[in-house]
C-alpha cells in the first residue's frame, strides 16, 4: 500500500525550517503497512497545491496533508481537496460552537474569519483536534485516503495516532515494517559495514525479510534495521535473531540495541553496579558532565565535576603540581591520569575520568595536532576490577564542537568496556 | 522564476533521514532571485521519479535533483529524466577516463559498473565533481534548466555554487532574496511578536519589501528578514535600516543581529573588556561551561567551572556550610549567590556564576516546582559595574534538557545584560 505525504505551508520553502512532521508519520504509516512512495512540501498556493493533490490520486493508498488549516486566507489545504475532488464545502456550525467555546474559555470572543476553519467538504469525516482549534479531516475519494491534520506537532501527532489507530490500521492486515536500531562506537563505518555486511545482506532473502541500512552519526555508527513481516510477532522474532547475531559479530563496540544513548547505557551500569563517579574536563569544557547528567537519577552516581581550563586550576581543584604540568604537557597521558587521581580522591568516588587535548581551531602542533585528546579512567582500588586505570591517546577530528563531543562518546566507552570488564586494549 | 528541488533516494523516505540539502539549495536560489516552489523526496524508482520530473516542466524554471547519481541499479535519476526528455544516453569516454584514474590513485581497479557513472544524456552540459567520482549534469529543456548533482552535501555543495554562479546567476538580473536574523531571548514569542509586528508590517509595502517571519527557537525567538531587492546592495540598506528599527523597538533583549550565537556574543563581550569568569553549576550540569567553551579562544576568559550536584561537593569546592544549604534549601536564591561568590572568590576571576535548581523529571516540589532554577551573577568589586550582584529565579518548562538548556540561555542573558550595564529588573 502506497502512501504519500504532503506538508503545506511557504516557511517550509524557505532555507529555515525543514518538514520533520514526515518522519514521524512515516515511522507510523510503516508499521501499519503502508510505503511512503512521495514527499512533498509545497506554498500556501491553492493552485499549485491542488496540481500535487491530483497527481497522488492514481497512485496513493492515503495521502496524509499536514498544515494550512488555520482560519487566515493563507490557509487553503481544505479549498485545495474541494477543488481537487469537485465536492462543495459547508459550513459545520458544530465546529464552530466548539472554536467559539475555546476562546470564550480564555475570556475571548472569536473573530468571525474563525468561521473558516468550520468549512467542511461535504461527507468528509471531522477528526477531534484536542490540543488547537482547527480539526482535521478524512476524506475517502475511490481508492485513497486523504487525511487533513494541523501543522504544529503537538496538534497533530495526538491527531496522527488516532487516525491510525481508528481509521487506517483497521483496514490492514497487520504486516507492516517493524524497526531496530544497534548502536556501536569506537569503530569507523567502512570497519562495522565490513563485519556487519556479510551478515545483514543473507536476511534480505528470509521468510521475514529484513532490510539494513548503516547510518554514520557523529562518534557512533548506527545499524537500522527494518523488518517485512506479516505481524508484529513475526517481526519481533526476525529482529531478535539479526540483534543477536550482529551483537555476536561486533562484540563489545555494539553498546545499544534499545535506543538507549551512550550516556543512559553507562548510567545505569554505574547504577546497577553502585558506583560514583567524578569528571576533571580540560578540552571538553564540561560536556562529559552535560551529558552524564541529562540522563535522570543521575545525581545518583555523578558525585561532581571540574573544568579546569587553566593550569592553575589544575593545580588548585586536582592537586597537580604546575611543574608537573609544565614538564609533561598539558595535553599528555600522565596528566589526564592525573585528573583523573586528583578528582577522584577528592571526590572520594568510585571512578575518577580525566580529559585534557586540543579541540582547536588554535593550540596544535606537529607532534600534537588540533584534535588530540588524552582519556584516563581509573577505579577506586576496591572496585573488584583489574587492571583499575586506563589511559588512550585519541586522533579525533573536526571542528572544535566534533572534537569535543567524539572525547565524551570516548570517554563514556572506555568507562562502559572497563566496568563490563570487556577492556580490550 | 520558479524553482523545484528534487532529492532522490529511497533512504530519505524512512523515518530516519530528513533531507537537508535542499535548505542549502533554496538559500543559494533565493539569493539570486529563484523562488522554490515545490520540495519532494522520491523513491529510487524510474517511473515514479519521471512523473515527478515530467510534472514540473510546465512550470519550473530550474529544477535541482540530487541523489541517484551512483553506479547501482538502484541509481536511476539520470535515465529517468532521459526517458522524460525522450534523448537517448551515450556514454562519455572521458568521464570513464577520470573515474578510472580516481579508482587507480587509490590502488584499485574501476569495477565495470561504474561505467554507469558516465551515461550522458545527448547534449547535457557535464559538471564537474571535485570531491566525488560521479559528475553532476545540466540540461536545458525548453523554459526549464534540469541540474543533477550527487547526495552527499561534501559533493554537492562546491558543485552547486559552480553551477549558481557560472549557469544560473549569469541569466539572472541580480535580483533576489536577502535575508537577516535579529535574535532575542528573555521575552516570550507573542510579547515579541506583540511589538514587532506593528513594525514589520509596514515593510510588505516599501520600494524594497521585506518579508518577517517570528521563529520561536528553545531558550529564543528569532525574527527573520527576507528583503526582495533588485540588488545587494539595495536589499542591505533596507535591512539595515529595518534591522535597526527592530532594535531600537526591542532594545536589549535583541542581543545578535549577525548570527552569532549567544554564547559567542558573551564571549566577545567578556574578550572584549578583559574580563574573567568561573561557573558553579548544579542543575544545568557543566551545560553552561560547555557552551561557554564552544566559542573557540575562550580559555582567553573562562578560567573553570565546577559542576555540584551533590551538597558534600558545594561545601567542599565553594566553602559552602552544609548547615546554610540546609537551612535555606539547595534551590534557593541564597545558595545560588552563594556559589558564584564561593566559585569567584576561589578562581579570583572577575565574574563568577552560580546555578542551582531542579532539572526534573523528579524533585519537585508545590512551592519549587520542576523547572525552578535560581542564577545568580555576581562581580568583583573592582569591576566598575553597578550593582555588583544579580539574582533571580526562573519558571522553565519542559523536559530535563529543556531547562537545563534555557537556564543557560538565562545566565547568559544575565551576564551579557550586567556587563552592558542593561540590567532592567
Amino acid at each position: 500500500m502506497n502512501a504519500c505525504i504532503i506538508a503545506v505551508g511557504s516557511e517550509m520553502l524557505t532555507p529555515f525550517r525543514v518538514d520533520t512532521n514526515s518522519l514521524v508519520i512515516t515511522e507510523r504509516l510503516n508499521t501499519i503497512g503502508y510505503d511512503v512512495r512521495l514527499k512533498a512540501v509545497v506554498a500556501d498556493d491553492i493552485d499549485e497545491l491542488a496540481d500535487v493533490v491530483r497527481s497522488t490520486l492514481g497512485w496513493a493508498d492515503v495521502v496524509i496533508m499536514t498544515g494550512g488549516l488555520g482560519p487566515t486566507e493563507d490557509d487553503v489545504t481544505r479549498d485545495a481537496v474541494a477543488r481537487v475532488l469537485q465536492i462543495p464545502m459547508d459550513v459545520d456550525e458544530e465546529i464552530v460552537e466548539r472554536v467559539r467555546e475555546r476562546f470564550t474559555r480564555r475570556g475571548l470572543s472569536m473573530p468571525e474569519i474563525n468561521r473558516r476553519q468550520a468549512m467542511v467538504p461535504r461527507g468528509a469525516t471531522v477528526l477531534d483536534n484536542p490540543n488547537g482549534s482547527a480539526p482535521g479531516l478524512l476524506i475517502q475519494h475511490e481508492r485513497t485516503t486523504i487525511v487533513l491534520l494541523p501543522g504544529p506537532p503537538r496538534e497533530m501527532k495526538p491527531m496522527l495516532d488516532a487516525v491510525i489507530r481508528h481509521r487506517l490500521a483497521p483496514k490492514m492486515t497487520g504486516a507492516g515494517l517493524f524497526r531496530r536500531v544497534v548502536k556501536i562506537t569506537g569503530r569507523t563505518e567502512s570497519d562495522v559495514d565490513g563485519q556487519a555486511a556479510p551478515i545483514y545482506t543473507k536476511w534480505t532473502k528470509q521468510p521475514v525479510p529484513i532490510s539494513t541500512t548503516i547510518l554514520a552519526v557523529l562518534g557512533q555508527v548506527e545499524l537500522h534495521l527494518t523488518a517485512r513481516a506479516h505481524s508484529e510477532a513475526d517481526a519481533n522474532t526476525a529482529l531478535a535473531a539479526a540483534v543477536a547475531e550482529l551483537q555476536h559479530a561486533l562484540g563489545s563496540s555494539a553498546y545499544s540495541v534499545d535506543g538507549r544513548p551512550l550516556e543512559a547505557v553507562v548510567g545505569d551500569l554505574l547504577r546497577e553496579r553502585h558506583l560514583t563517579i567524578a569528571l576533571a574536563e580540560s578540552c571538553t569544557g564540561g560536556l562529559l558532565a552535560s551529558r552524564l547528567t541529562d540522563v535522570p537519577g543521575s545525581s545518583a552516581y555523578v558525585e561532581r565535576g571540574v573544568v579546569c581550563y587553566s593550569n592553575r586550576s589544575k593545580s588548585e581543584l586536582l592537586g597537580i603540581p604546575e611543574s608537573f604540568i609544565e614538564s609533561h604537557g598539558a595535553v599528555s597521558e600522565q596528566v589526564a591520569e592525573a585528573m583523573a587521581r586528583g578528582i577522584r580522591d577528592r571526590a572520594t568516588t568510585n571512578i575518577g575520568i580525566g580529559i585534557t587535548g586540543i579541540a582547536g581551531p588554535d593550540g596544535g602542533t606537529p607532534s600534537k595536532p588540533v584534535g588530540t585528546v588524552c582519556i584516563a579512567v581509573v577505579l577506586q582500588q576496591d572496585v573488584a576490577i583489574e587492571p583499575s586505570s586506563w589511559v588512550r591517546t585519541f586522533p579525533l577530528f573536526g571542528g572544535r564542537e566534533m572534537v569535543k563531543f567524539q572525547a565524551t562518546q570516548a570517554a563514556m566507552n572506555m568507562l562502559r568496556l572497563m566496568v563490563t570488564g570487556q577492556r580490550t586494549m
